[in-house]
């Protein structure tokens, strides 16, 4: 008989479905291409062909560039000077529309096109969370932008389209009702008990030791109870912060180490998987308040949403998370 | 620039970012492998290999079989005897769990190995349809049961695992939250406006004509104005009806044809492409009620869900839904 766990800081439910179960083995990436390439001719991203790409927002480094912020050449948002906090939202008959105004920057992560992220020096990733808190920081100062989302597509099966190592961030004229409903849950948990919801996962979980995967002094790695998907991570600061927007420089040059530590204890388990990792964070207005933790949520990309995950809202998973912190653990002294 | 609507009966958002957009030919699937075997020996729903499934639950059809409903053989959820309401919750923690209750199962579309849905007669896809009913009307009856949902997934991208045409049916012991905000969602509509958000909408679509692919006496198919995805189309009664349970024969009859045409339409203009259906209905104690409205959803597998979708619950789009509906249309008279 299957398990139904609830995640406790959104109300979702993910039924637990083992005896589909899959050894890791069954899980490792099969058919990469091996990208043996440091310069791509055409590749928009590639050290020299800076005149690909729209005009530059940031860059990190002397003597060329480690890393460059430029805007995405097909933005799903864009900026719009005069834009009013109303952001031109106008009735369509029975509906509601406004116009695509937001930010859509791409953060190229290293000037090599075959740098996988889960291998940088751990000064490479250090200049990339660096300038993910420069241009939240940045962007925050908008008053037309409500939330900024960071995120990284890593292989075909998490969406990208583009090989060179990225990330990407939007910046979006509202806060979307999915984003609102967690906020409202954990204000809500706030509420009722008096404490931080993520604050209380995080005190049970270093208590217990079952789903833990690494740390430092600044952050924990672990396998949320309900994960959605196997190897599903929660990386979460331990002082409560609810904005990333809160996080030093102390912090930041943490959450690069034990973020670089969980991708390569991913990346020689499964074989460099395909995966998505978003920062999720209260809305810069929210930095300081009580009942949100900001934290990074990686999603390895194994399996498929199907039918059933669309219609419920609901996750089969194969694999509980307690067995994928232990597999990646017994995995760090050997690889 | 882009747009972005609203879904008016979720609240959700939807991107279009048009400057990204394809033409239909760029969405056509590729390297399908075309099945040409209408028996496969160790295909477990293949006519001649009832044996391999657990036993059955339902049958259509007199010399052999049309349609097999038989328990999923690796269900995610299962029945358990002597369940009780509670269905065995208990906390770990400061978390939630429960016993995974409730039923899985397969339903056998034809006992064709290759015949595809798209291409069916109508009295197959009637089956089809009449199956649904009567396995949902079936268990609604077990109390333990809160939600029942039916989905189609067709093609890898979509989730198959088996190639042989079949539906699912899965029903959990408790509503989830996702389908709950839904409930909430409509019910607001209809306590500040005074009717069912779905009618509003179907009126001002068939008033406005610009986004209607075909319909029939009983019900319409329509592009949503904020649709998800690129040929995104809802399937919709015309009479307001709360829960899929209330569909009487001969709605049953008009709800396979327009399944059919609609999916044809998709086959040929997409050629075949991989896609997700899902009935979304009110919970069965809910049928008769004023706010909610039963439909088929109907979700074209074309691209990735990737960082910013899974981060902030929306969607990035690159067509319009009033083009694809003209596309579809268009296409009608030369298949």
């Amino acid at each position: 008989m299957s398990i139904i766990r609830q995640n406790i800081s959104t109300r979702d439910w993910t039924i637990f479905s083992l005896e589909r179960a899959k050894r890791p083995q069954d899980f490792k990436q099969k058919k990469r291409k091996k990208i043996d390439k440091e310069y791509v001719a055409d590749c928009p991203f590639c050290m020299g062909n800076e005149h690909l790409t729209p005009k530059e927002l940031l860059r990190i480094g002397e003597d060329g560039w480690d890393i460059r912020v430029v805007p995405n050449k097909f933005p799903a948002l864009e900026p719009k000077d005069g834009a009013t906090l109303q952001g031109g939202r106008q009735m369509a008959g029975p509906y509601l529309c406004m116009e695509g105004i937001g930010q859509h920057e791409v953060i190229v992560e290293t000037p090599l096109h075959n740098k996988s992220l889960a291998l940088m020096d751990i000064e490479e990733m250090e200049n990339v969370v660096f300038s993910y808190k420069q241009r939240y920081s940045q962007l925050s100062k908008n008053e037309d932008y409500q939330l900024i989302i960071i995120f990284r597509n890593h292989g075909s099966k998490a969406g990208t389209s583009l090989e060179h190592p990225h990330s990407q961030l939007i910046a979006t004229p509202f806060v979307p009702g999915y984003v609102r409903n967690r906020l409202f849950e954990a204000q809500r948990y706030y509420d009722d008990l008096g404490h931080c919801v993520y604050c209380e996962m995080l005190k049970y979980e270093i208590d217990k030791d079952k789903r833990i995967i690494c740390q430092n002094d600044g952050l924990v790695a672990f396998a949320p109870y309900a994960s959605v998907v196997p190897y599903n991570i929660m990386i979460i600061p331990k002082m409560h912060q609810s904005c990333f927007i809160q996080a030093d420089n102390e912090l930041l040059a943490d959450t690069a180490d034990i973020l670089k530590t969980t991708l390569k204890m991913l990346y020689d388990v499964l074989e460099d998987p395909d995966y998505n990792y978003i920062i999720d964070s209260a809305p810069a207005d929210k930095a300081g308040e009580k009942h949100y933790h900001w934290h990074i949520e990686i999603l390895p990309r194994l399996n498929t949403r199907a039918g059933f995950e669309i219609g419920s809202g609901m996750y089969i998973n194969t694999v509980l998370p307690e067995d994928c912190a232990r597999v990646l653990k017994e995995n760090k002294g050997h690889s």
